[in-house]
């Protein structure tokens, strides 16, 4: 019995032989070449064709290649029973709070202001920095490590998450307080999982409440933000500015607006890439454990969808 | 009897007002406004004319607007038993740290490059981690604070000093393993002090010792970059670029070919600005010592120079 990598258009050599290199008996099939269907008792998707999933008969557990599980609940085919997992990598959690501090610290010490700044030979030495207060929405694995490393550093930040929390060590802010959190901060982080609720959550209503001048960073997913909304918000000045690496459509298409926006930074998915030597033995560990019928590790709630 | 300031060109209105808030019977006399030779007991100072100390009798301390005194002990008239004080702010630590790891994370994660892209209109995910490890040259107050955060972050990173040094708690190298360090380390930070002993220290041999395509950072002073031989070093290829706070003559002279290196990246020297709100009870803290016979606060070592 075996796995089967259905990732279309990506080449997956290195997770073959980071899987082989653990396990060398486990028959590895890769999609779109998979000609025995009954072998595959565990698939490891991303971004799979909707559907593909009903011809494997003996599957009994699906993971993701990321730390997301949106691109598989999406297809309403998998069987509700199916256990589902994700990958929890400290190198991923490294490159997502690295890349979120440099936004910070990029605002905070303006440095596209110093960027122009030379190139016209100017030397200003007033206001060196701006005033920040950061606010993290989604206090997980990856939230909560931007957060701890902020706090750190010194840095003014506070969390916005789900359920009522005690003892967070940092300021903490659930749903009900949305607004609160909103006015106490002037730089907001989009890290919340992609859910039917957290979906399109970064819309024209939301900026409204935040505080004029408020710069926003999206390091989870395009379909958090209304994009239209956001250079509405650009426009109004509640929004003064973005740092985004996710998008609704990917590539970002040639004539999209955002690619003409000053106040709007652009990276290409890339705040944090799962890293298929730290993935893998997350997946074979728990192929290991689903044939000895062991609880799986980081296995998702798929009533909370992450 | 009171203190002088003596900071040509600089307005100090917040100094005197924050001075006067912690002790409002100390008479402050400000440059060139003194007319009281013989009631200056103590001074502060900031880029003073040369020679000027000798105008009062009564002067029994020396007080650095800064953390640096390079700015004091460069006049050489200053009688040698004057005892010399410099300013250690949690805020001017804070500001340093933040800057460096803005240079820091913004050559990992590549900023310059993705603002290119955004305005070619390119998306191109490969590659988004460049491989660094940190070496800060000089682990005083704020050398080793950058150490401290970086280590935090998970972030490879390296001290050189100028003692033998055990337990540090990372890897350190004292200078006469300076080679040692130099190949271990891709980013090189400068936060030495300015002594007779490290002026011009980062000149074209030295960066002919890095590894080819290091990265420079200074935060400390202009005098210890040799200008025309980074210049050099970046068409020889050691060094790849260079984030510059400070220069030998500041501001930056209009014509200087610094502005024109896409490499090198200029900032106005405001990586940290003493805060008189932290230093001015510093300062009356010293007087008020001085007055009482009793040991100074952060008073600084005339033979080290620091």
């Amino acid at each position: 019995m075996g796995i089967a990598i259905i990732s279309p258009g990506r080449d997956v050599t290195v997770w073959v032989e980071n899987i082989k290199k653990i396990d060398q008996k486990i028959r590895i099939q890769v999609y779109p070449d998979i000609s025995d269907d009954n072998n595959v008792e565990a698939v490891i998707l991303w971004q799979h064709p909707k559907g593909i999933l009903d011809r494997f008969p003996n599957l009994k557990l699906v993971c993701s290649m990321g730390a997301g599980v949106d691109h598989i609940l999406s297809d309403k085919s998998i069987p509700h029973n199916l256990p589902i997992t994700r990958i929890v990598d400290s190198k991923l959690t490294f490159s997502m709070t690295n890349y979120v501090i440099m936004g910070v610290l990029n605002l905070h010490r303006q440095i596209d202001r110093y960027k122009s700044d030379k190139n016209r030979r100017v030397w200003d030495m007033s206001n060196p920095e701006l005033p920040i207060s950061v606010g993290v929405m989604g206090v997980g694995e990856l939230g909560g490590d931007v957060i701890e490393k902020l706090q750190f550093m010194g840095i003014s930040v506070a969390g916005l998450g789900n359920t009522i929390k005690e003892n967070s060590g940092y300021p903490y802010f659930d749903r009900s307080r949305t607004d609160e959190f909103l006015k106490s901060i002037n730089v907001l982080v989009c890290m919340l999982p992609l859910t039917p609720e957290t979906e399109g959550i970064l819309n024209i209503d939301f900026f409204r409440r935040c505080k004029k001048g408020t710069y926003l960073i999206n390091v989870a997913r395009g379909k958090h933000l209304v994009e239209m909304d956001l250079l509405k918000a650009l426009d109004e000045g509640f929004i003064s500015g973005a740092l985004l690496d996710v998008f609704q459509q990917e590539p970002l298409p040639e004539d999209h607006p955002f690619w003409e926006r000053e106040e709007i930074t652009i990276t290409p998915h890339i705040a944090s890439v799962t890293n298929p030597e730290a993935a893998a033995p997350q997946i074979v560990e728990n192929y290991h454990r689903m044939l000895n019928n062991q609880p799986l590790v980081n296995k998702i709630d798929r009533n909370k969808g992450y």
